[in-house]
């Protein structure tokens, strides 16, 4: 299933959709329809574990191209947010996970050529969380050095404490599209919450798709383009650190809940790492895309 | 007023209350029998904004040692949690903060011995926090590094995005005490989340004081003790970057919420700063105290 975050009046809560063709279809409503209930909001969905996304399947195979009145709608009429729009805790994110963006970090910023021997991670708040199409803030009073990193997002599907790499992907619930906006110039002291955890720096969408119609998390193209030149295009197998390791790794220590997200790292062709140095200004567009996953488009506007 | 999150069942859900001398009173029931309301839980009080704290006063004083049947009882028949038991955000540390603390952390740690010019953020998630005597883990196969760091925290009572140092402290809900806990060998390419970040690292309690009970935030005594041996002792006018100016800069880029906790940073005295340096081990037993806010007390146990 792909399921998307979305609101249909101007001024409504989020509430949760499955997308089938052009349409959305409103879970909670379907199964109330049927006299059975689904949840209206991502994380209660999340919460309930892999028969909700059982139950949810059936009742959109049971009534495809079918919707009841007022069960499903055109996308084109509603407006779509980030799939989690607000996350229960920061964002994980982890930092230098592919071979060739280490390389390219470690000639222009503060980082080693050595490939980490374990996961860097740090946080994004939130608050960092926009949907699609909405602006990312380049406030020129601390950046002049905004960047982009795009990435492959894993949704924790169950709390994972000490899992082992053999079982982790059985916690995952499922895969999206994060764009790691990253302030270079505001890292401090080495630390990368300030210069990647501002508000609007973790564009985030445009829908999380079920681990079960991902067929290989680790062969995924991504790509990215600033006012549309391409500017990293890549593909997941190159990951340092896969999946499973990132899930054993982090849950050694600290518990990972349902829908946690964890922002999986970029590959090279960051504007950090390119001669001369390119950044993004206010007018600029940036999109990006995950195979089976889709597009994201955001313009950078000044703040 | 002195806040705290207690429950009085053993599986019961943690509820709000005010300490008023030996005993704890349900603010959302003492405004019950009033015939007015205050919620039951810390984070939606602190939401309402002054007019909660105002109206929990007035309460307060008029009832005071004349409590209603079944508003309050005996504090030693309560179980007192950590004063906001699930943060909805990572709460926000801040890293080399004192000025002795900076130059015993450049010596034994991988850190500048020149004093910040601006404040080193770091994070710390909603599942490192534990309540008053609750047990610190320590896992032996990830860290034989563990650390002590007593700190002031400071929860924010409202939303702050640009805020001027001027009106920072407006913006206060209350102060706190938190121990951030540090496992020094489990920094990664310099990032602190893993080393700051794990299950049990934040003790936070044991209660909330009100911003109008703090006379200056920045002449706090604060110590903390391992096994009943003093490791530090030091005042918060010794801070580096004082808490408007904290304040004011996160909030040029990442908004601040109510309930959002800022860890303030640790004066010297910390195990990775002593020559021969110290950690704790399973079986010690740390103690902590800030100045008008209470004490925490946390033994360390072997996972």
């Amino acid at each position: 299933m792909r399921l998307i975050t979305y609101r249909s009046e101007v001024a409504g809560a989020g509430r949760l959709g499955a997308i089938a063709g052009d349409y959305v279809v409103d879970l909670a409503k379907l199964a109330r329809h049927c006299g059975s209930e689904l949840p209206d909001n991502m994380l209660d969905f999340i919460d309930l574990g892999p028969v909700a996304v059982t139950a949810a399947t059936a009742l959109m195979q049971e009534y495809e191209g079918n919707w009841p009145v007022g069960c499903a709608q055109p996308l084109v009429n509603v407006k779509v947010l980030a799939p989690i729009p607000r996350p229960r805790k920061n964002i994980f994110g982890i930092g230098l996970n592919y071979v060739e963006h280490v390389a390219e970090s470690s000639r222009t910023l503060d980082t080693s050529k050595e490939l980490p021997t374990e996961p860097v991670i740090f946080s994004k708040p939130p608050t960092s969380v926009i949907g699609p199409d909405e602006a990312i803030e380049h406030n020129g009073a601390i950046t002049q050095q905004l960047d982009w990193e795009v990435e492959l997002a894993v949704i924790m599907g169950s709390r994972a404490k000490r899992v082992s790499e053999a079982q982790a992907l059985n916690y995952v619930f499922g895969y999206s599209l994060m764009i790691d906006m990253s302030a270079r110039d505001c890292r401090r002291a080495g630390q990368w919450i300030y210069s990647k955890g501002q508000d609007t720096y973790a564009p985030f969408g445009p829908c999380i798709v079920t681990a079960d119609e991902i067929p290989d998390p680790h062969n995924l193209n991504l790509s990215l383009r600033v006012n549309g030149v391409t500017k990293q295009s890549s593909n997941t197998r190159h990951m340092l650190f896969k999946i499973p390791t990132l899930i054993a790794d982090i849950s050694k220590g600290i518990t990972l809940e349902p829908g946690d997200i964890i922002a999986t790292g970029t590959p090279e062709g960051v504007g950090a790492g390119r001669s001369p140095q390119e950044w993004v200004w206010p007018g600029d567009v940036i999109d990006a895309d995950v195979e089976y996953i889709g597009s994201l488009r955001h313009p950078v506007v000044a703040v």
